[in-house]
């Protein structure tokens, strides 16, 4: 089966187990909704991807593995799309949960996804509870505090802004979940695999400020210009269109030099060459040159 | 060490893992907040008290399985006070967390917290990987979808109430995850103890309905009467106070002779005793008759 559709159908299965039996109907179909249409499922794309490299011989834990690190992305989504935060009104070109169901369903929701992530692990630790155990720890900790998700969300409360800890913890964190997840899942050490995630994540965030810059709505599934619009610090602002492309393709070279040594290694390292022409538009590449950039 | 030493010590070494190395200031100070004061700690003292009835063999992960449920608990208090859905000024005499610091703060909290739970539980788990992956089944399963404390509150927004299926997600999901998770802790099947657990959740809920109808805002620390003012069903409504008092005593009687045969099945009926004395107040069981009740 080919990763995308390992993706789908064990999400699916997860989704259907949370909605089964005698639950509330609303909050039941929220869940569904919050984790469709799936987009690019990146994180657990990775996930799969480093786990086939290491091997993949426990391929449900793998699943489960992916699973859980998409329904932690999702449950993000829906949170940070709450009134308080952005007050987002798409997601993925439709109304974004608390719009669609409401704002009670919406942390409901988000608070069941997070808890779905643990519950899918457990299911799927019967004959490897010690690597099942390494991955319930790493997706906390990359999703908690004080080095996760929330505590990169948190940090936009603060005054003063540890930019590093920022970044590593807002978008860095699950992207190093997924590499060294994908390893643990497959019977490997995590540690080694913590710099190729950390500079996915990077690459993803500089494609990320590219998007916003060059795609309109439609492309995107939600508003673009965000970051000029907020005055956000990002790659584009201060490396302009061209400057922000070289960067990428800089980061994306220090992640495949990076690869711990694997049966999968080439092939592992294909993928990242075909993750980077997916995340940067082609238009981006072969845009002429505007004067100041 | 007595039980609330306890748990009260390994509460706030949880907490202070979360709050640890650089994190926002502001998030890991709302994750202090939200735990303390302690309240009467009632999960995790039915925990500990059932984990030491079944002997109690592996004491740090029974401190980390009482903490995980009051880290959870905690958290569902932190996301129900928000304005979307209780409105809350004050919980446990203070501030509610996004009163005290703000709404994202409380939805992150609360999210932190959740994940933290399992946290805990990993980290305690090194020489009892099968142990504690039951514990985080357990957890996971009566606090998410479809049957735990989430489902309790999602289905507030459902037109038709299954209150059977309400009653038991709301309230006696952790209160069965409490006595499940103590005999799972001490190494002992969980399913015997989900009766004890259910009778405890039932008699709480009479409890909580009685002290709401008989105590002022001082002794609960949130505002009295809000059951007769919103018009919910209670169990003072529906008994009158001593018909209530009589259902709690009834209630408690079924809870102490499920007690599955273990060692300390003596002091734990003790402690279901001294449990019901501490929640009916007293002045509830010594009020006059009044006419019509």
């Amino acid at each position: 089966m080919k990763i995308a559709d390992r993706i789908e159908v064990a999400m699916t299965a997860a989704i259907q187990r949370g909605q089964g039996g005698v639950a509330p109907a609303k909050l039941a179909a929220a869940l569904g909704y919050a984790v469709t249409p799936g987009g690019a499922r990146i994180r657990p794309t990775i996930l799969m991807s480093v786990a086939m490299a290491c091997g993949d011989d426990r391929t449900m834990l793998t699943d489960a593995a992916a699973v859980a690190l998409e329904l932690m992305h999702c449950a993000s989504l829906v949170h940070d799309d709450l009134p308080c935060f952005d007050d987002a009104d798409l997601r993925r070109g439709k109304p974004a949960v608390h719009r669609a169901f409401s704002e009670p369903l919406a942390v409901l929701a988000g608070d069941s996804l997070i808890i779905m992530a643990f519950q899918v692990l457990t299911a799927a630790a019967a004959d490897v509870p010690v690597r099942a155990l390494g991955l319930i720890e790493i997706l906390g900790e990359r999703s908690g505090m004080p080095f996760g998700i929330c505590a990169g969300q948190g940090w936009e409360s603060e005054t003063n802004i540890d930019l590093s800890a920022y970044h590593q913890a807002k978008t860095g964190a699950l992207f190093i979940a997924a590499t060294q997840m994908g390893a643990v899942a497959a019977g490997q050490d995590a540690e080694p695999w913590e710099e190729l995630g950390a500079r996915l994540g990077e690459a993803f965030q500089v494609a990320d400020d590219l998007r916003d810059a060059l795609c309109d709505e439609a492309t995107l599934g939600k508003p673009a210009g965000q970051d000029d619009l907020h005055g956000r610090p990002n790659a584009v602002a201060s490396f302009g269109v061209r400057g922000a492309v070289q960067r990428f393709d800089d980061i994306l070279g220090g992640a495949i030099s990076s690869i711990p040594a694997c049966p999968g290694e080439a092939a592992l390292a294909q993928m990242v060459r075909a993750y980077a022409d997916k995340l940067v538009p082609a238009g981006a590449r072969n845009r002429p040159t505007v004067a100041g950039e």
